[in-house]
Parts: C-alpha cells; sequence; structure tokens
C-alpha cells in the first residue's frame, strides 16, 4: 500500500521560526554531545544481548559460557566435557558455574577476554566457531554484577603450569575494561580447563527454555561432547558421548572475492602490505591464482596493469577493480571451513532424544552469500512412536491418540504446530524465533504439498520435529544474542531447498496422517449438518421424532460406509 | 518439551586428551586475542543497522536522518521542514540528500556526530526522542563508504552565522573515529539548518516498504512536520502540516528509584557527588522527597543512616537499601517525558491517509518498565467506505465485495490480514514485524470476542488498519535498527489492554461483518454437502435423478430460509 501525500507546487520556500531562545539551540545541544562506551551502551540495552528477563538471562550466560568452552575444546581437539552447576542464593539470585576441560587461557588475557565487551580471537578469523563477538561472556559477567553486586570469579589452568590462575574481576562499563580486584595463583587439581562463576538474577525453571532442555538442544547437534547439569536440587544429569571422534576442525579461510564490497576494496588497496596489483589479488583474496588475477586485471581496464601499485590506484580504477572481480568466474570458496553435522549424525542425534516413528536428514551443499562460504541441514523425526497422532480404528472409526508417556522428548500431537530447533554452527537457538530466517522459511513452504497441513502464513501443524542447521564462517544474526539468523536471501535459498528435499521425504509418512485427519473433520461436517438435514425431512415429510431420528442415523451410517470406499 | 539426559553415577571425572600439539594452544589462542572496534563490528553486522540489502539500505539512511532532523527541530521549537531528495548514480548507486530547517550543528562537533558511532546527545538523557543511540547517521555514512566508496558530505549552519560549514568525511572503520577529508566554509542561503548527502548502494522502490510509504506513515504521526520527496524521476510530492502547533516539548526526568538495580546503585553509591545517604536519595532520583528518603532509609535496618557516607556503604548495607526502595511505596514517575499522539490526533492522521467506515483511538495513561515511564497509543480505521468488505444482497445473498479504486491508501479486502502500523516514539517502524512486541500482542489479542477473524496464531482477517505507537524515554528495540521492540512483560500488558479497548470500540462495526462473513460460511457448507445428502436420500428412499434433484433444492431452499430466521 501507499501512502501519498498532495503534489506541491512550490515547495522549496524555506519555513522558518525564530523564536526567543532559538540562537543558543545549537550551543546547548553541542555541550550535552558526548561518546557512549560500547558496555554501557549494552548495558542499558541488554535486551539485545539476551538478558531482558531473569530466565531468559539465565540460559544466555550459561549458554555463553558453553559456547566458549565448546570452541576451545574444539579447537585444541580435546573431547569436550563441560560441567554447569547453579545453587540458589538468597533473594532470586543464582550462582552458576560452568567448568571446562579446554586448554584454558593464558593468565595475562583473562581479565581482557572477561573484563571487556568486543574483544577475542575468533572475530577476525574467518572459521566455523559459535562464539564470534567477543561480547558473551563479558556481557553475562557485567548482567551479573548489575543485578547481584557482585564480580565475576574465572580460574584457568593452561598444560604444563603448576598453578592455576583466579581472578575476580568488574567491567567498568563506563569504559569498557575490566576492574581487577583480586589476583593469585592457586592449586586446581585438573591438567588444564577454564572455570567461571558468577551469581545474577536470575530464575531456574524447567519446560522447552531451561537449562535442561538447552543441554539436551545441545547434545543432539554435538554428540562427541559430555555435559552435566547440577541443577539447585543438586541432582545430576549428564549426556554421555555418542560418538568418541570429534568433528573435523573447521580450517581457516581468506575473504573470497565475489564478498567484498566496493569501499571495503579500497580500504585494502589502501592497507595491503604488498607492492604490485597482481600480487594483492592472490595475497589477499581466497582462490585467486595467478591467471584469475591475470583475468581479472585484464578486465579492468587500461589505467591498470598487474604491476600497478594498490595504493596509488584512485577511485575510478578501483571501481572497474572491483566490477571486473564481480564479472570474472572464480571458483567457490573452499569448504575445508565448514563443519556440518552430517546426515548421519543428525540422525543418530534425533533417534537419541526423540520418540518418532520415522526419520530423515538432508546435507545440502555448500552455498555462498556475501562472500561467506554455509551449509544448511534438516532433518525430521516424525509422527508419534506406532503412530500418526489420529489412528483408523478397527470399527472404521478416526480417534485421536495419545502418546504414551515416554522419558524421552515427544513429537508433538497431532493438532498441534511443529517443534522447530534450530541451530547455528551446532548451537541451538533458544528465543526469537519469530525473527529467524529459519522460521519464515518453514512458514514459507508449501508443506501442503508434502501431506501437512498448514495453517495461512504459520508453520505446519502435526506430529513433527524439524531440525535445521546453518553452518557458517559467519551467521548472520539478528542481534548480539544470537538468537535467530537474519534473512539473507542466499540463506532464504538454501533454507527453502533444504526443507522441501526433506519435505519430499516426509511425504509417504505425512500424507497418511493428513488423509486420515481429512477424512475426521469431514465426518465431523457431517455429524454437524446431520440434524438439520433431519429436521428439514421432518417438515417436508411429515415425519414423527422418532422417524425423524431413525433417519438421520441412516443416513449417518449410510454416508459413513460410502466416504469408507 | 524436555530433553531428558540419562542421570549417571561417576559424574566427575575429569576427561583428559593430551595431544601432541595441546601445550601449545592456549598460547597460540592468546596471540590472537584483540580487541574489537565497535564500527568493524557493525560493519561485519550491518544487517543489525538495517543495512543487510540495498533496499533496506536505503529507507534505513533516510529514516535515520528524517529522525535526525525531526528531534532536532522539535528540541529547538521549530516547526520542522524536511527536504528529502534521491537521484540516481551509476552502477546502482543511489545519491540522498536530506536537509531540515533545524537549528543545525555546531562546526566543532559535525565531524564528532557524523564520523563515529557511539557519539551523541540523547543516550544519557531521559526523555522522548526519535534517537538515541548515537549510531544511525554515522552507520548510514559508513554503508554509502562500504558500497561506493564516497566518503559522506555534511552542511550545516547556526543560526546567527554568516557562513555554513561544509564538511566530507568518512569513518575510520579500524578505530572508529572520524577521518576528515575537508573542511570549507560556504553561503548557504538559509538562516539555519543541516543537509546530509551520501551515495549508497541502494534500490529505489515503490509498494509498503518505499520511501514514500515511510513519509507518509511519518505524516501520520507527525502532523506537525512538513515533509517534501524528490523522487529518482523528478517528480515531487509533499506531505503538508495537519497542523501548527508543534507536540508540546518532552521534558527530561532523572532515574526513578524503582528501575535502579542493585549494581547499578552501588555504582551511583560509588560515583555521587553528594555527601550523605538521605542527599544522594533525594538529588541522584526522580520522585523521591526528603521524606520518602527517610522512609527508605529507616526501613533499610539499623547499619544505615541519613548521614552514612554513599561512598563508603558495603555491599549488604546497598542490598538492604536496594530492597527497602523496592518495598517503599513511590510516586509513578512524571510523565512530563513523554509526549503521546493524542487521540484527536491520531483520529486525524488516520483520517487524513487511509479511507474506512469507521475509526477510533486510545490513549492509555502512562505506566513504567524498569523505571521507564512509557504510553502506548491504539487507533483503528476499519471497513471498506460504505460497507464491510462482504455485503448482504437485496436477494439475500452474499457477496464479496471489492474497494473502489482511491487516491488513498485502503484498509486490507475481507479476507486478508490487518494492516499494522507500528510506531516508537513518532517513528514508524517498517520492518521486522513479526519479532515485534506490538505485533506479538495483536496476535496474543482474542480478537474473536470483537468480532474479527483470526486464524491461529495469526494478527486477525479482516478490513482493519491498526495504528500502534508506543512512547517512552527509552524504547527497548529489538536491534540497533530499530525495528521491532522488545517484548518486556509490562509493555506486553499495556498493549494488550490498549488493544482490547480499542476493540471493544470497534466490536458493533466489526461484528455486523463477522456475522455475515459466519453465514455466508455455512451457507457454504451446506451447499457443499446437500449433494452428499441428495444421494443417500436417493439410495434410502428410491427416488429418481430428478427427484433427487428437486429433493436437495427444496432442502437448501427450507435451511436457507431456516438459518435466516
Amino acid at each position: 500500500m501507499h501512502f501519498a501525500g498532495r503534489v506541491s507546487a512550490a515547495d522549496d520556500d524555506h519555513q522558518t521560526l525564530a523564536p526567543a531562545q532559538e540562537d543558543a539551540v545549537a550551543e546547548r545541544l553541542a555541550a550535552r554531545q558526548r561518546p557512549i562506551a560500547v558496555s554501557e551502551f549494552f548495558l542499558k540495552n541488554r535486551h539485545l544481548l539476551g538478558f531482558d528477563s531473569p530466565h531468559r538471562a539465565l540460559l544466555t550466560a550459561v549458554k555463553e559460557a558453553v559456547d566458549n568452552s565448546l570452541d576451545a575444546a574444539e579447537e585444541a581437539r580435546i573431547l569436550p566435557d563441560i560441567r554447569v552447576e547453579i545453587s540458589e542464593r538468597s533473594h532470586g539470585a543464582l550462582c552458576v558455574s560452568v567448568e571446562d576441560n579446554g586448554p584454558g587461557i593464558v593468565p595475562e588475557q583473562v581479565a581482557q577476554v572477561f573484563g571487556r565487551l568486543l574483544y577475542g580471537s575468533k572475530f577476525h578469523k574467518l572459521a566455523q566457531s559459535r562464539g564470534t563477538q567477543g561480547i558473551g561472556i563479558s556481557a553475562a559477567g557485567m548482567y551479573a554484577e548489575l543485578t547481584t553486586g557482585k564480580p565475576l570469579r574465572v580460574r584457568s589452568k593452561t598444560a604444563g603450569s603448576s598453578l592455576a590462575s583466579e581472578l575476580v574481576l568488574s567491567i567498568d562499563t563506563a569504559k569498557n575494561r575490566p576492574d581487577l580486584h583480586r589476583k593469585q595463583r592457586v592449586a586446581w587439581a585438573v591438567p588444564h580447563g577454564t572455570r567461571v562463576e558468577f551469581e545474577l538474577e536470575a530464575h531456574y525453571r524447567s519446560g522447552p527454555h531451561s537449562v535442561q532442555s538447552y543441554l539436551g538442544q545441545t547434545a543432539i547437534a554435538n554428540p562427541h561432547a559430555r555435559l552435566t547439569l547440577v541443577a539447585p536440587d543438586g541432582s545430576v544429569q549428564s549426556w554421555e558421548r555418542g560418538t568418541e571422534e570429534l568433528p573435523r576442525a573447521a580450517l581457516e579461510i581468506k575473504a573470497h572475492p565475489h564478498g567484498v564490497e566496493l569501499g571495503q576494496l579500497i580500504q585494502l588497496l589502501r592497507d595491503t602490505k604488498c607492492s604490485t596489483l597482481h600480487r594483492f589479488l592472490c595475497e589477499e583474496f581466497s582462490e585467486v591464482g595467478p591467471s584469475t588475477a591475470h583475468a581479472i586485471i585484464e578486465r579492468a581496464g587500461t589505467r591498470l596493469t598487474e604491476r600497478s601499485r594498490p595504493a596509488r590506484i584512485a577511485h575510478g580504477p578501483a571501481a572497474n577493480l572491483h566490477r571486473a572481480i564481480a564479472a570474472t568466474k572464480i571458483r567457490r570458496p573452499s569448504t575445508d571451513c565448514l563443519v556440518p553435522i552430517g546426515e548421519e549424525q543428525l540422525l543418530a542425534g534425533l533417534r537419541k532424544e526423540i520418540a518418532a516413528d520415522f526419520y530423515c536428514a538432508v546435507t545440502r551443499p555448500a552455498a555462498v552469500y556475501r562472500g561467506n562460504p554455509f551449509v544448511v541441514e534438516v532433518a525430521a523425526a516424525f509422527g508419534k512412536p506406532g503412530g500418526v497422532g489420529l489412528e483408523l480404528m478397527p470399527s472404521g472409526q478416526i480417534a485421536r491418540r495419545r502418546a504414551p508417556e515416554l522419558d524421552t522428548a515427544r513429537v508433538p500431537d497431532a493438532g498441534e504446530p511443529v517443534l522447530l530447533l534450530r541451530y547455528a554452527n551446532r548451537a541451538p537457538l533458544l528465543f526469537q524465533q519469530g525473527a529467524c530466517a529459519i522460521t519464515r522459511a518453514g512458514t514459507d513452504t508449501h508443506w501442503q504439498s508434502y501431506g501437512l497441513e498448514q495453517p495461512r502464513g504459520a508453520l505446519p501443524v502435526g506430529p513433527l520435529c524439524l531440525l535445521v542447521h546453518v553452518a557458517s564462517v559467519w551467521v548472520p544474526f539478528t542481534s548480539e544474542a544470537k538468537e535467530a539468523i537474519a534473512p539473507y536471501p542466499e540463506i532464504a535459498r538454501e533454507l527453502h531447498l533444504a526443507l522441501r528435499d526433506c519435505g519430499r521425504k516426509l511425504y509417504a509418512y505425512a500424507g497418511r496422517g493428513a488423509k486420515l485427519k481429512r477424512e475426521f473433520e469431514k465426518r465431523a461436517h457431517i455429524r454437524k449438518y446431520l440434524p438439520h438435514v433431519g429436521l428439514a425431512l421432518q417438515s417436508m415429510l411429515e415425519l414423527g421424532d422418532a422417524e425423524r431420528d431413525a433417519t438421520v442415523r441412516r443416513l449417518e451410517d449410510l454416508l459413513e460406509r460410502r466416504r469408507h470406499v
């Protein structure tokens, strides 16, 4: 729709009012201009980081710590063993500690890593990892101190050290700098690892957004990890490894030339250490060899040669170079940097955690958005064990069936929306489902073609659990809380294709359920209208009440039988 | 649902692997740790700022500039007059300029305001304004340069100056600092104002997410502003003022004690210039007078007195003080800081821009979330002019009616989802509808009670345009792009109440449409099943085909007439 304004003839007169106070306004405004520290920005906007409610805060804090532990252990090629312990403190506060068997952090870095937002090792690196921003764990500490006034406590030991270092620290939010309270060397009876502990205002709950459910979802996508949860009531639950094999290591790649933008290219040309344009193209980008570089420079026009000095290339030739890059066929980025879960592990993970009738999985080939390689995977668990939610009784009647109570998670009931499990780089996405490209792809897919019912503009309905995983060197999240994926068209396209592939595999099973469901509803309609028909017949044929009821019963019988054929 | 893990007996053995490379891992990781500039963070995550596609980038850039212009003009008590001009450059680039008649910016501040993220005057101030983050316009410049390599050009003149200053500048993204290319004094034939111009990769489109539609929606909520758009094809469109009166000025307030958190309180106690606790409470917070301060201190226990020195209060007593504040009844925050649009102006705005049958508006009283006052307003335009989308024909039949083609915007057709216009602090929210608390409140409201049809989990369906406005000193947006409001429970509650108030006002009108719609569908059902009944009767009563058809017709007639009564 449009909001039409009126077209005005004289549109460039400049309306001016000069009230008494106006002359001082610009000065008054200027006096208040000042820089905003990134930490005070996120303190005020803490919902951006996932800390807007005591419940979500707990999940986010645990997730940030566990993500870091998994990343560090995998990078050190250690099978991760992570223990989350939550205990109650007075007045609505919880004490959370997360301990891992990772490589540890060298003492000089601990304060920076935990006491400063936007500090880390993974931001400038093009390789698949869970964390990237250098915000998460420091933000958890910041939120913890905001709500309880208690600083963060970190213990870390690297292999070969005899003692661990233990630090107590806060973030100086006005300056975004660590504020170190205490630092000491302590004995710790583990060979290496990191333990972070904070006290925060938080609620421990059960249900779909619980720490338990989060760890369970993490276990599905990370069968190589061993996870342990000690709940506030002291109960201990653990998710054992499904495999003793680490996922392949994710290799780091250089930027792909097709993902570079003009302004960025100009900046790179200015900053490079390479002395010729040919060398620059070969060194700074992935998938550009001497002959590709030659082809690009040829195409870029007469003002550029292989020996042009990058720093001296002006805006016009740089723009030509940018267009030449876009027009040159260059090999797709290498996908060594990606580590999908794989169809086999997806099926194993789902089977382990969700009871169902039928399982299938799809891993798409790698694709690229803005130069970043990514892979989409979809797996599905369908149908109540032994049925599809509605069942045809021996009498010919169709009945709703309740699933037996099980220890494991269940697919939803027949009339419920499907359960969607979203993952990015093997980490579960717990909130903001509505804002996620995965959800949007799910609602945009035409599930009716695959035998599922689907209300307009919504996810399909039925006994289905859908697992969708996006792995990329740079997952574009919709907020710093990393809860939903932004709908870049290339990602949306791959999601659609993967969901459709999965839909086709589901078709035979889902179709059977859909047929039963349709039949069930048609019969309900018939039952609803037959009494009206009975009344009409009664007045047409002057029947008595008993005759009318008998006719209705006979009609019902006859129609049911007819439909049955 | 739950993800149950297995309970394990031996859960605290620490699994360790020591591959050859492990000892060096912590050092290798440490070598890569480094700070991340906020500008490089947002450059890589530019979808967070609303710059993920050329189409959205244009809207975001225009919106950031117009928001700043409206804020500055209102603060200077000038009736805003804003001109947006968009022209085409080569290779998919657009040149955008936004010029206002505001107070201008003093020359020393221009480079900081436009050349640095997280710099501004509104972040630390508790008063309603459109911009707050000090990110938007600098981010637009950053995106522009990223995509076209061209720097930002700003011209500004303050009242009383003979010349304007004109700057050409970039953002040094690795350092988040302005990089000034050129600065000069130029003649400008306006008394005061600011003009910002940038060239960016962008698409100009028409439709619901067009610059035109954005300005039209801005005009509804800002009837005191005059807006002009010069489109790439040279056509000029303007939205004239609906009133010559400026909205009341939004006053600045101090933080409300009920919104302060323990960690924040401890920080305030440490930083205050007040020498006694009593004075501290009265000076640093709004709505705390001497007697309220006295009551709080009384309640906080014996370790605190009115003369306690704030900087010397330890964690324990500070926590007691925090609980005492929460337990003390304190006047709600003053709402001078809020400037709702008001029911009268809402109705006038909707009437001017959207043709409909029936209009209503609700402005709720102010409420508070995390100490921040806010107001929710809802207005509705319902029904095609002269009808409700379905109409009862003189013959007794119900027919779908199409609206006549109009110049102005229209409410949706009878079977379409309602049109939802979302606003925060008088600025339209254009994207991320699914992630917004306003949308969620709309889908959670039980519209069937107010006579509207509603698919499960979705917005209602029908010829309705809903305008929802949230005004606050601090609107919690779900991302820096300021496109959706985070669902804080207090805000969600007020949204529900406002939507329900509006629903009640709609009831009489909407109910009529719903009744027609229900009738329409029931008749469709009857028509669908009567042929089956006919076949059944034929076999029961051994009728001929002609008799059967006649019976069906008689039944249909009879049932329609019966329903009619």
